[in-house]
């Protein structure tokens, strides 16, 4: 049993709020246990410069941390006035995930920004981010819809992420703060609802891993992340819209 | 009667949440009306330069805004790579506000930082953080004092801010957006729980203001700010810690 | 009788050179004692991006300090690769202040940029800055008015700006540098030539201050921005223009 | 066939030249076909700050890519004042790929920075980089161990990195650039010599990839770090150190 | 005849005011013409990292133009947040001349900062600089000699540069702005008073000089300097000090 | 002698590689000994600013070194966030020598960016860079004029550049790094192949230098100079171009 009395292919508690705030068009507080992050998404008319007039349209994210969602406190980026390695990384990491749903062509001349920014960090925030993120997009989307900006929905699937991981020699699913620190190799997987990999980032933090300890964290992420694609349809149907 | 059905010396419905995020020494969201700030009080054992040997203390503040906390998306500060003036300024009126009841001579040689990031705007946002973060720096003392750290409470009084203005010619407590939009006046006061001025910062927007004006907003300050003291003291009362 | 023999309701001895430098449209050398501000106007017919097209023009303020203008030397903020949340401050306040007596459509789609730098510091640099700052518009202006680029006068008023302070329990007047390093209260106020208040900052930095403390305290710095608003009128009929 | 002639399981022509400069403790041109990446591994005596006093050591990379190194110019990352998103996410990449293979203990407190500058792109810069900087720190390690500096030997294998992805519906080993630009996965993967995983990145950039096609591309990732692993052997029994 | 009626070796009009400003250990306005700059020294007892615990001291100049010392308006660096390729080219060799006369063992650990702040530019700005600040250098020092903080006078030498340059195909010294903008080649000249040279920096702005011109022009600088440094010496007898 | 047996006006090995790297329009890589410079051209279509619709061309550098190109490694700049005072320098000097022999007119409105990288450093990389970039851009002209998208040569002239400097009191040629670091005196000289001067830049490092030192070190320029440009056109006449 883990220290949390989880199963090792179980997932946290998980919540998806939508409507969390009223300014944006797709706004979702997403909860795996104590990590919780507030995706929002922005439409914007304005595309990056080497996709002006080409009818194209770009989805791109940006990712932040409070400063203390952690349990120290980490310096604000805004006011070191860069964002660090970390950061970069997984907001490319969430662009890319999100982007490999979208036909371009179909959203149009448009941006869609998902600004994902944690408020409380327990484990899996980039992970949390994408799932979350992904709601908040489909509620973007459907908004536009809705209003007749679009006449063609864009978006050709679901996206969803977890983490797995090697925690005391147990392959395990969805590490939490306590988790990931002991952690020797830390697997983050991102895939569609037709059961494909959108990415496939693995890492090994104390010893190198062999193949099959990938397969099985491989196995345990799919179940996983069938189980968010779930939760991300039982949200936008029950839930309200922002 | 204004927009919202407010009389004109009434503040919006005010909620103060302890324990809102678990890291922090002191986490309070803070809302007034659909402002929502999280105010996070965070000690750190490492005091500026200058206070360094000196067995004296500090106290800062840091703000922030999601970029959709508001109507249209802002630039994330951290991805421009620098703090707006309009942020240096509010972080720099929310440290010297709460720099105000504090002994730095009790409060020995530690930094106590506020942390004020805004989750949804609607007007009020500096006014609304400087109330919730006395009530995180509350939090942290009490826990200090609690755990010993400190023998004596280095706290000498409450703070609280509200913003009054003129709006279509007319004094009013509390402007929301639409009516800080608007506004001809606007004028911020800072106070503490003795009816003493900590900050007064009055901006002609629009049309100068006459001497007159300024009286009458004042005493509609006066009356807000009472009234948010006793907000503050009964979250302290009610609300859990973090 | 205050350090320097000053009455409570004193200025120091305010002087305004027009002409001070050869190249701006403005150019003031402000005094107050030994605070000595250059002032220029420079005239763009560039105006910010919100402003593009709309016939509508722009006021603006940068303002800087010499290394060495005070009694121990500062990092050239140039060097250090940002501006100080001090100076954000103080030039946000400035060209708020001018911003208030212009009308921009008469102005017409051009910008107006005050430079304040800061020669020598004693106290008071930000209000010395807008008043003479005021009179380095001017004479663009008036430059403006008669090269014909301008029909109709877009100023509609005077401003001037002074401090007022509590020192050792005392109101006084246009605080130098030994007083206000001890102020216990500090307050800056401007105001144009009908007696209307365009800003009204006062800030606790000891004890907070009563409502008749800051009434005295307003009365002081009225009487001080109409003997201000004379100087300016004095230096425009006698000084040399740039 | 490949538009280049090469099996689907073939590397491009290899060649790695120790010694290529003449002042870092390791030095070495890696290429990869018509990809040559200067990887040079430099001993400093200071440590990152958390590991001041602790006795251990550290690893760590930067990366960067000549203006020219490519088709078309890019901006020069110290021109433009920071590093791209790309950049920080490779070196990152680089660093901890090596530091794998390192016992931190043994190596003392002491750093190692490995250099991979690349001086000319044709696909696979980060996957050259980090079999071209395993010779470099080799060299470096070796160096202190020739001269007393170090007893034990802190490195404890070997690491190799290869590109593989689907390029036209068929995965193929090491994409030069014109692979790169069109394939629709791609999938970095470091192992070390004892046939373990280090890091496995993969991503799809057109379509998704299904588990069969990622199985496919492991196994030729596989193959060719095996013979990455012989060519770093070879380089360090017959070249010259530098 | 040249276009202001100076023959061909014939300076400005040369002021140097001392005791400009009142903190600054030395402080001296220069103007070549309508060229002003504003030359402080600082002394301060931290010297940089290198020289820390050395016994040695150090001397180092920053130079800054006000937006407006020119026709038309430069951008303040301070906001654009970095000082330009010209600034920092200049500084480091107002820095390197005044170096040049300077004992640093006598000097002792303790650094002298020269900020040269243009006034008023019109040409010659860099000559000045130099100029100007030696003669503040010159009253730091006096005043640390004079206040027993130094025993033994460090400096051996005066220091003082022109520019000279070919114009309308002639050579001619201390080029005013119209001159200097239609040179066709600008010599910077650095002397001590041995009539040696410190700096000599020529550059072929329209057609390439020939030997003969460079002989020229090094004599009119020779001549032009020897004038400077009786200008100084006299500044040093007759002027008042900061 | 000199320590490395050469004579006092005798240069060390020169050579100059064409086609270094393969897809830069002129890629050249410089050795003067031990010293290594990459130097590429590269043509682009975009002018800067002040030039767009004029007609007129541009030729502009950038400089720069790897981290480990020296005996100890220096930061690297993309890192630091910014070019350093010495970079700053280097590349405004090439890029001035470089457009002394450009006629803008006939270049048209494209721009020729110059890049010039360390790889390795021995003394005189300044030099090295001038001396390899004028090949470069040859190559590049060369290209465009095979091309057809030049009409007519724009170039009129060779540009190469030395150092030379006073080592044990005795003037030189050609200083490698031990030299350097000794030197007394060091002149830079860049000429054209008519024999005049584009720019001469001499620094008293030690002690000032006299004007008959000063025309020996011109003297031995002069001799050295001529050998680079005979060395640019046999580079040109045998070597194989990009």
């Amino acid at each position: 049993m883990r220290h949390d009395g989880r199963a090792e292919d179980q997932l946290r508690p998980i919540r998806m709020t939508r409507g969390f705030t009223m300014h944006a068009e797709g706004s979702v507080l997403v909860e795996f246990g104590q990590t919780r992050v507030l995706c929002t998404a922005s439409v914007s008319e304005r595309v990056p410069g080497f996709l002006r007039g080409s009818g194209r349209g770009w989805v791109t994210a940006e990712y932040g941390m409070l400063p203390r969602a952690t349990g120290s406190r980490n310096d604000r980026e805004a006011a070191r006035g860069k964002q660090g390695g970390r950061t970069v990384e997984i907001q490319r990491l969430i662009g890319r995930s999100l982007r490999a749903v979208m036909d371009m062509e179909a959203l149009g001349e448009r941006a869609i920004i998902l600004d994902c920014d944690v408020l409380q960090a327990d484990g899996g925030t980039r992970t949390a981010s994408i799932t979350g993120a992904w709601v908040a997009l489909r509620d973007a989307i459907l908004t536009l819809l809705k209003d007749g900006a679009l006449k063609k929905d864009p978006m050709h699937g679901q996206v969803a992420a977890i983490s797995t991981g090697i925690v005391d020699g147990r392959p395990v699913l969805d590490l939490d703060y306590p988790e990931d620190s002991t952690a020797e190799t830390d697997l983050n997987v991102v895939m569609n609802d037709a059961g494909a990999f959108i990415e496939v980032q693995g890492t090994a933090e104390g010893h190198a891993f062999r193949r099959e300890e990938l397969d099985r964290m491989l196995a345990l992420a799919e179940k996983g992340i069938a189980e968010l694609h779930a939760a991300q349809r039982a949200a936008l149907e029950n839930g309200k819209a922002s």
